[in-house]
């Protein structure tokens, strides 16, 4: 028997979901890994993430709009988007596309290169 | 002007590659986020990674398969196909497809959660 099995991302996508929907795929003391599922949720119009850790994030199916504080425009986020939020950077999902689930990676870190 | 603009992860992807392609998105003290691309390309047979870090990585176009050391069968990686990869853990891709482009995301950081 192997100890090394692979799992799906895009298995098991809840079709009626009220709330995003986040599961952990990988953690450790520095680092976490989630898989976030959308259905059309976006954040409240008065809501701001603002985050203790940075995040990259890609969109990997669906669409998304993603409004960073004191921007005019949303970033579109299409399928293979990606994009680095610093930690404390505020931002709010202004729209994921209703007509299907919109499947997010995202990668959650404490500590920038100390050489940046 | 947004500051904040995202990339593609799938963009300016090479087509005539004689080694695998690195590309590094994201980075800090503790965590590195690569793409990698590979046509065709697979370890020697004598060869394996023996890493310092762990590796969860995620095929995310084309195909691969893994083998891990003292395994029997490899993990076949389709689009969407993740698994983790334990620091040390002896492994190696064995294949990817020659037809397209094979894009893993890796994310490769040092420290397990200690809570487990």
């Amino acid at each position: 028997m192997s100890d090394q099995t692979s799992q799906n991302l895009f298995a098991n996508l809840p079709t009626d979901l009220t709330d995003e929907l986040v599961s952990v795929l990988a953690e450790s003391a520095h680092v976490r890994i989630e898989r976030l599922v959308s259905t059309g949720q976006c954040s409240e119009p008065v809501f701001w993430y603002d985050q203790e850790e940075h995040e990259w994030v890609i969109v990997l199916k669906g669409q998304a709009r993603l409004l960073f504080e004191n921007e005019d425009d949303p970033v579109t986020m299409l399928p293979g988007d990606h994009v680095l939020i610093p930690a404390h950077r505020r931002h709010r999902v202004e729209w994921t596309t209703p007509d299907e689930s919109t499947v997010w990676l995202a990668v959650f870190y404490s500590n920038r290169d100390p050489q940046k």
